[in-house]
């Protein structure tokens, strides 16, 4: 099967599994005392030109739970968009681990937080009856497939810092999201003025493993006994490690997000013109929006399985992976023109 | 390297690897709806013999908090052995995140917990007061290297049963113990009258992943929700999947357990008739526990490292693994004997 | 100082002043095992016409933490209007306590939820991503000083029900809300589909001390383990128990909840033909919402306090209690209408 | 009934009761912002000799988990004694609300910590596999009915402070022992190194309410914000406020508490001559712990009721109150005298 339903369908790129090989010889320390956790956090300091401190976890939730959790205290609350997959996707493990509240900000029509609509959501500073806000999360790329450029970032980490606030990232895409703004990591992220970063391997193509960068320094104090007690920390962390430091060697990453991000926008311009077709939001990283009409879900299903994701609208998502060949395309395009208009 | 500090500090063993390998193929259905999964739950289902449902995990940690999470309510108490990882090693984890009091009993000599001693706390049942027992949690192989015996489970199952407690087992070196009870993992499991079953992979020579087997139906009508929320499901579940079904294949356990228990024994053999080792513990798995003179540690673990358990009587563990050689145990024993005595 | 700012600035009625020295003799059993506690108990059931679970607690905020957790595990959620007390006022004890998330549904112009906007987010039932819905919280009488009519309350009810929700009433002005309906206390609760309702005392004229009150025996299975585990369970239980049980007697409530509510009444007829006020919601209950003059703030809060309900559109709220007298609606009347106009 | 139960059997002290009628007067503002509780506090930095930070709260429970939850974080351990009531009687609600590992301490005889006990538990610094020790709670006057000598608590104060510790005190029988050891409140508390107290008022004879008391400044950084989160801020402060400005005047509480232990002795001196009768403990509070036959248990409890509190070595607790009168004494002990010998 080939499908379009997640970037989480693929397997592991090649060069991760010969990674994890190399990776397995001899006996190495255990919780991440190896030379090779040692070795990719390093490799991280250079990318992100920064004394980064970093943490290999086993999932995104994982990712998104622990960076929250070294930022907050249980009176604390935490703002995300209403399309987050934070405040969507993730049970409540957020609160039940953290004891936060979280309040939903509404995304704009590109899936993105303005400022103003954060700014309006500062509220009630130093009152105890109500859950004092913390952290602001947003996503890079959005849940949407559509990006922030850094300055929409640097501005509201500037309305963060501003206000005592700390600025998380999830960035389970977030290498399509550099490959798409063709930036380094660090310019959308530490330079940018994120705090925390829960920096996505698995959907780039690793076989498992996120990684939590910490870009302020203030977030390191405690985050260790958050690794382990959030149930991040893996006994063989040198597999996590190997997997990343592959992906960051000549910026592994760019090339496959990049080859993703730019089978979505084949995969749009191949659809885009079917008159039924509505595409919803801008095509800048590896997924595609689009209205289709209500009759289509179950044929094109069945050729290549995809998310509805408003049913109301008939909204479905179509999302490209490392692995994404142009003749997948080709064929669920024709797949489509090929249904009555 | 080649260590004694822990069984965590082995690789992974190569037909593992090759499963790996072989599961990297097209994309598969995420979150545990892939036919790897399927598979492999379907084994589970023939080794244990019954219809157990299966989660995969991503560690020991998880595992365990997954178990009893799906066992319990915030106002429930766990009692547990004031030796087991999970009283000892995994920070607040359990507590955080299920809300509980875990009580500790002593272990005996043996590192096992005692029926008696069991029975002793099953107090204030219905007193609001009182955080109320729901569980017990037993490790096998335990901490210090023992196996309980099938009837020693199966009287602590009726115990609990009788008590209206669920029994857990934290199996992280479950293969272990029934590799050397030369028994079926079902023996010592389910048809022991176990609840639930954290069944440890990574130490048995897996890359990542545990899972927990759940034999009582009654704790299986939310685990799902709980596998999810406690951060341990894996995306790409096909690689734990495909990891345990390579495992159970043709017990490629028994053999790598065994081998594992055998370097232990001929570890402890070649040891124990130095006048100034004390073996503290009986060798039943794969660790051997033994008092050394303090004066020992530096030379010794220059050489293999290895884990001061004790520091008041110089009680150390010396810890073998699947890929453990005859010559390692040999020219640590060397090393052992050249010491003045 | 007279204040309209809330009725929690009011004191204590006469008459429970003296059922609390009444309750004053010898020694009583703790923890509710006394008599009083059993009497007032008794009285529910009788003014219920029900075979209720009644648990007294401290304050507001305690109740609704143990009705709510007297109905969810930590992977649920729970829905509430996005004006409610439990989620703006009670800062993240609910998150902490329970580990569910709390989505905010938008309360229509007069503060209520609508049944098609609760029908809209019962979503993704099933789907272990997603926080899954177990209850639902509504106010009466609301934030804003309007009350469900019955018909309301069953409509909502019979929607949770299909549902498989729980159906949760925040009653801190419970009294004021049947006094507006002129209907019997149950004739908005058990008998109108609520499963558990929080009855407010302290408003009402009470020292401390609420009740939950349970119509769904399903919610009496844990509920006494939470009470104490939410640190809600008096050790002198007779004293919460008295008061509620002269605040039954002869209908207490009814005469002072009603004069509460005319006062309201008054005091929104004397000001409101004031041109340069705008009455924004229903006067139903003890409360006056309206939009006044900026400029109008300080004048009139030296005069007496109140609470600034929404500073954007100058919405204040104006809150009668039992003891607000003619004369103090009238006096801060003749201030209103001195403001230069 | 007159009871040797509990000293929460009591009823509430008439000066209380008194001050509860004057305070009950005009409007006050809710939340601890009115003047009665100004007035109390400042009495309390008064009678502590210190600029302590006071934050009234419920009840006992409430104390002890506000004071804990304003010390730690969730991956912290808090160590206490074995037969603390924070250990035994508060279900979960410690865990549940600040996510802590509680480590229980072995008691010595006289039901007071050991220095060398808790040293030896001071493990694991910096070690993140295993809950970080972050505070240690002792009772004054113990659960046993004794009391630590205030060099005592120094000793300990200096052993947590050398180690990075938090001291709390439970003194939910403070007065009394204060009352035993003929010393002021600031003695044994903050002047002996404390940084947290629970200062109970509900058994000394309040109607409800306890005070946590902030020695430590550290402490009072987000105690505000747990103080609402706790569930533990009423919203009439004044009557708890009240009560304790009572309480402290002219020390009421000293000639109350004095009474109470007094009649702890006069049972112990009429009992103790009895040859069946076997007091355990030094009777230094309002307690009396003896060891009676257990067919006494019956025609004892018919006469008075107390609590067994070992059934295995049929060990009964007698408790005074600040209305236990002589003559209750007498009858009890006649009583016992009465029964066969």
């Amino acid at each position: 099967m080939k499908s379009f339903a997640s970037d989480n369908y693929a397997g592991v790129l090649p060069e991760i599994m010969e990674a994890l090989g190399k990776a397995n010889v001899d006996h190495a320390r255990s919780y991440g005392a190896d030379e090779a956790t040692k070795k990719a956090v390093a490799l991280f300091r250079d990318v992100f030109e920064a004394d980064v401190d970093v943490y290999f976890v086993f999932n995104g939730t994982g990712a998104n739970v622990l960076s929250i959790s070294s930022a907050t205290q249980s009176y604390n609350a935490v703002l995300c968009s209403d399309t987050s997959h934070i405040y969507n996707d993730e049970s409540s493990a957020p609160e039940t681990f953290t004891g936060c509240r979280f309040f939903p900000l509404p995304a704009n029509d590109k899936g993105k937080l303005d400022v103003a609509i954060i700014h309006e959501r500062l509220i009630r500073k130093g009152d105890v009856h109500y859950a004092q806000t913390a952290m602001l999360s947003i996503t890079q790329a959005t849940e949407y497939g559509t990006v922030y450029q850094p300055e929409e970032i640097k501005a509201i980490a500037e309305l963060t810092k501003d206000n005592g606030l700390y600025l998380h990232m999830d960035g389970s895409r977030f290498f399509n999201a550099a490959a798409s703004l063709k930036c380094g990591l660090k310019d959308i992220s530490g330079n940018a003025g994120v705090d925390i970063l829960s920096l996505g391997g698995t959907k780039a193509g690793m076989m498992f493993g996120e990684a939590v960068v910490v870009f302020n320094k203030e977030l390191s104090k405690l985050i260790a006994y958050k690794h382990k007690q959030t149930m991040q920390l893996a006994s063989k962390t040198r597999f996590i490690a190997a997997q990343f430091d592959a992906m960051l060697q000549n910026e592994l990453w760019r090339t496959t997000a990049s080859h993703a991000n730019a089978m979505a926008e084949l995969l749009c311009a191949s659809i885009s013109k079917n008159r039924k077709v509505k595409i919803t939001k801008p095509v800048q990283a590896n997924a595609v929006f689009a209205e289709i009409p209500r009759g289509w879900y179950e044929p094109l299903q069945k050729h290549s399985p995809f998310y509805v994701w408003k049913e109301s609208t008939h909204e479905v998502r179509l999302m490209c992976a490392w692995d994404t060949k142009e003749e997948d395309i080709k064929q669920f395009a024709d797949a489509v023109n090929a249904l009555p208009k």
